[in-house]
């Protein structure tokens, strides 16, 4: 192995042996261990971010990029740059253990003054990038399209008002889909940054919801001429860059999906931060796609409630990861190709490249302990029982009537008209929410402990 | 007319004749006005909710209620308070010079311990009722059925996971629409303040929305039946009392009501408060129902950005009525049955009976206003021409195209390779949404000040 | 041991023994257990709260009470009730092991018709309080007055516009200070729950607290006149009731205190539900309390950060306590006569008796856990170091010139003109946030499964 | 006058006589205007921000710059541009009719590779708008410092962990001074973008604020000894780019300031968008700091209520301009300096030069229109006897013994224990909330359209 990242060597598990305080190993993730069954690494399936790992230079509204990378300014050509980054890149995956990769376009190379051009550069990226997938077995999670930082697309791509611009993002696209067919992704993924609204008073928003339609139709009918076979997918987010971004959360996102006959073909690729954005906690973002059959892939990161923006942290909070992981388990794994992508970022304050596998190995850890604590439950029947046991008037009885539909509104007024208020009362029982949290907090310890 | 409101006048129409502090006439409501063809009272179709008008003691979760009522302290029965209630209600609805209300089942009279009981108390009230309406020719804009107050909904209603419950919810109901009926409502409202969840840990998410989806179902299947015809609405509301609650925004709903085929019978009842703590606007949620052509009724009232529960405020502000109204003209009135139904209340510190006048003159003056606004742009073409406009490249050439169908992502590609960057920002245009709000501002004064 | 609690027993420290799903036990609060020299039942002095604990119905906004208690329905005389409700409170201190109470004036006793009425129901409660602290050791750790519940305190207490109710304001907390006296508290708080205001458009916002501001000086006189030696404490919120409180969080209350000459004798009392609902951290008010040499008590509570208004959850989540006690134990404790008061009920479907056990279980068990982790890290200098290090440059050199105030503009300008933009940047340092999270983790499972 | 902005004219007053639509003059904006016995401009005192009008390129965090500005592709080097940008400002000032201006440093020249470079640079630039200044007579509303933008500040700048960082932002900082002094600004802004924290685990938060402190006494001891005498303001702002930022809001500032002594010297520079931020309202803030004598200056965007991010909009609320201009009224004008900066960028939308007209426009016609009702109101008396009469029970008996401090706990115990309790009732009042908003719309209404 190279030294590309300056003396940081292969990340281990190890367990309990871990010094509490360094860090530098894996505590909880121990990827060949089997957990219900199934291997963890097939479980977590992590993927790392192009775009946050190598290409993000930690800039905000109000400051200049902080980030110390290895490859700065060692190459003056952007070109150079971008070819020089697989190499990190490779380097990367192998140090950290992954198995998986994920990109915009335009994170790979830079772009030139036609689509034509900018295919030529992308193409050499490209090459590289599938030489290395021959001698790694790595592979692509999921490949997108930035649609969203380019000033053409100021008022959309597949929702501009302006069809040049639809013109050109698809055209766009479509070199995307042949790059996904070449790298094998996956999955194929939708994050519509700019497809939304900054005002509704200059808004035809069903004419932009038709046309943004239209525009996923092509997409995959292109996919399928070519012979790409990823899982395509839908990536809600409430807000940020716009006003409103279509995409709102799971549920719009699976509204948006119905109307428009795109259910069968399109999934969801769901993230922690944007579900909180929505109002929503992640776990109810995963769980209304996994009700839905619609969960097709995971974006790894988590937002601190108290702030109104996205901040892309990487994971660290054991209860979310519990909780997700939880939905996973009961649904048999992410989705039929998913993944843990890491779309997380170091805080600004972590600039040196260190902290690149710093946040990695936290969001792994936490993930791979949330993993752990979910398959504890699973194993005890403990949450399976709860929800059971709640829901057991309708096993028989009215209740299963009801459930039948023999039931109606004639025969439930029979049956419920003459109940005394007391025989109602007492049939509802109490959830003792205090003491399931209280249960969850010793399962996290007990069984992380181990 | 009698004097149960203790001096207070019919509220007429005084124009800017009135008195600018003492806002005791209409200033801007004029219901017999034509505007766009139609008059005022036929697109505003105000309703007074009988709940926060004559049953609220203006209470709050750290203060008991302040209301001072002119019929407090009268009766110690409470079924007189109840049929008296009637009697100022009546007056109420003549002075203020409105033609519809709306009610819960639980707003008319006091349960007793079984249903059928609770039942008889509520026919009698709603005979008074019906007895009135002969005389008045008052209207129901629409009626609905308490099932989130009584602690045996403690669950849930059509969601419980207690199936005694479920039938119980089913039976009240089934009176409710027979009320529905015999008062003759334009629609019927199902607001599910407990259909939701307070935990994810215990709740079968799926089961409980297949159960109150078949709920939907009988509902409309026994309106049927007994021939009340009135248009269903669910309303959406993100949260609280529950922690998340199904119905949580306009997409929400309709996502919901796609997956279980309850779009061709139901439609949605919105409201201004309900929106924000969603994280939208009014007008982002009327459009959205408007654009899915299931815009039913209004939710007239206002609430807090900067709070974070329900406040049902009477509508004061003239940027959100004049923004609903654009939608409501667009829409070419409310709905099919629909009006603005002040679920609204005043300040616990406003506890006096002539609040509730200043309550829905402020209200009703704010959307007549707005209604004058919208149409003076619409007769201007203000907004239409800065919308059609912005699209225009769609209707020729490739924007024609891609809306057509014609075009794919290979003609696409064809039409945009080689279009140099500078051609592509040309393409885009300025919003210019400055002169926007400049012009919207100019609006409101010109156009009220008449 | 009489059984009023329906064969609830002792909740005794079980440790590693206790079943990991039934929670009947305390896993972690061992009371007589000694961290860092101080036992942990004097680190945590855990506070049991009248109001949520004996009043509270469990009601919310939209639902009635749904709570079952041991008491209901056994007597018809408020006052009855009222006394009753001593035994069943300190049989319920001495099953859960807990030494101190907290009360408002109202908790105790029905108003009568004036006060000089009310007083005389609330004298013999308190009586028999007394006797009870005789017997048990039971000791207060605050006792407060509700200014906010009854409707005559609809536009505030000290700061309500009529001179009337402040006089009664006054008088009613003359006699709780005489009762604070009588039962020995430690402290004694104020929350200005009606404190505040619900428009700016009609409020004397100075003048408001100027009468507030007067208000707390002459309790603190009377206080010392009668010899009670309690500390004051004020207690913030943001809003809620009001549409804004003064004592919006811990800063504004301490602009408060300084500006009215209070800093002196008054302290703060803090909730981790109002920190959040201001937009910050628990972790973050008692910082700024402590830092400030204000920090009076803690009320243990936790909000849930997604919902708008106070929840009053009793804490389960361990980052939150690891975090306050983390601040607590760098204060020496928490504050001179401070305390762990439960401000917290259990949720609307935990209605049962038991509900109240389990809830200040989990409660006293997520505080003791976070002491023991926050001790680990004190012990091992984990968090000293980190921040030691980080400031170090001010030790010596340039920084110590700064600190000491020798620098001046000038002299640092000499020191700073030539510095090279990379020598700048080298002197700043990546904080590794990521891998402090990580050790954060790993301290809690690893001090916990001891 | 040259032509630098194509084709845009001077903006003039048009009053009533402007076309609707086009929102080219001002309307509301009449300079020369006398309102309560001062003109318009002297009221409102518009200056014009560097930063956003010159500097801005419209970038968003997922989005590349889309502002198309005059001066664009002519200048290769940047000290080229920097020079040239200065005649573009001032003839946008002229054309807009405004006589202040307002920068950071780092607006106007480009960094050199030491500090002593920079300045050489940025005098260069000074020099040049003090030649402007003397030909146009235009003042600087105020300058500060850009201690936020560069790398080094990745910590902080006068809070940072790194004395060398400390000692280079007093060095740039006493540069910022002697600028302020050449060119006259009448106020001295201090916006602490990065004075907060990431994170408390590491953070010396008292440590650090006295740094700070320090610092401004620095500031403003060097500001004496060059006789540069502009009032010293801090701006505060809740968070972003921080997770906190010390200067959290108005009251969290002023406890600083008494904390520190800095109250004598130092007023507050108030912004509509961060009160938001915070969880107030705009005129919260600016009654805070007004009844503290503390109000000093404006910033003049507002925020959108529903998003949680710094937007800078234009003002165009009338309701938000009519509240703030009411304070401002009632301060007897802004402050000893202040004035109306327009912190105030165009949507990303907005891309075009003009936009910066139209932006400015709605900005001053807003303030301005909210001057016209604030007089109208004030003329009247309305607010004022609103109050007045709301607290006119403190004017004589024992209200006015308690304001004179002759009343006591014992005194106002004797007058209220026998008080009956509708006796109390009866001396609280209703506000009448929802008339006073219907009597604010019908103010905007009829004032404006005069």
């Amino acid at each position: 192995m190279s030294d590309l990242w300056q003396g940081i060597n292969k990340i281990e598990y190890v367990g309990n042996k871990g010094d509490v305080k360094s860090g530098l190993g894996f505590q909880y993730y121990n990827p060949e261990e089997v957990i219900l069954g199934k291997k963890m690494k097939d479980w977590l399936r992590f993927s790392v971010a192009y775009w946050h790992t190598f290409d993000q230079r930690l800039v905000d509204p109000f400051g200049d990029g902080t980030a110390i990378r290895p490859f700065d300014g060692k190459y003056s050509d952007p070109m150079d740059l971008a070819l020089a980054k697989v190499d990190y890149a490779f380097e990367f995956y192998q140090k950290l253990g992954v198995n998986f990769l994920a990109f915009h376009d335009r994170d790979l190379a830079p772009e030139g003054d036609t689509l034509r051009e900018t295919n030529k550069n992308l193409d050499k990226v490209v090459d590289k990038i599938v030489e290395y997938q021959k001698d790694t077995g790595m592979k692509v999670l999921w490949n997108t399209s930035s649609l969203f930082t380019n000033p053409r697309f100021v008022s959309g791509a597949a929702t501009s008002p302006y069809a040049d611009i639809y013109a050109y993002s698809a055209a766009q696209l479509k070199h995307s889909l042949e790059i996904g067919k070449r790298v094998g992704s996956e999955n194929y993924v939708f994050w519509g940054g700019r497809e939304g609204y900054e005002s509704l008073w200059n808004t035809d928003m069903k004419r932009e919801q038709e046309h943004i339609a239209k525009f996923f139709h092509m997409a995959k009918d292109y996919a399928n001429e070519i012979g790409f076979d990823a899982q395509m997918l839908l990536e809600p987010k409430p807000k940020e860059p716009t006003t409103h971004q279509y995409d709102f959360d799971a549920a719009t996102t699976i509204a948006f999906m119905k109307e428009y006959d795109l259910d069968k073909d399109f999934k969801l690729n769901l993230e922690g931060n944007h579900a909180n954005l929505a109002g929503h906690t992640y776990q109810h973002e995963v769980r209304v796609a996994r009700d839905a059959g619609l969960l097709g892939s995971l974006d790894a990161n988590q937002g601190d409630k108290l702030i109104g923006w996205d901040i892309d942290e990487y994971p660290s909070n054991l209860y979310e990861t519990t909780a997700v992981m939880t939905e996973v388990i009961n649904n048999g794994g992410i989705g039929p190709r998913g993944g843990l992508n890491f779309d997380s970022k170091p805080r600004r304050t972590s600039f040196e490249p260190e902290d690149l596998f710093y946040g990695h190995i936290v969001g792994m850890d936490s993930f791979a302990a949330g993993l752990r604590v979910a398959a504890a439950m699973k194993e005890d029947g403990y949450l399976d029982d709860l929800v059971a046991n709640r829901y057991a008037s309708y096993n028989e009885g009215i209740g299963a009537k009801i459930e039948s539909g023999e039931a109606d509104f004639k025969s439930l007024e029979e049956y419920a008209l003459d109940i005394p208020q007391k025989d109602l009362l007492a049939a509802t029982h109490s959830d003792h929410l205090e003491q399931v949290k209280d249960t969850i907090n010793h399962y996290i310890v007990r069984t992380l402990a181990k």
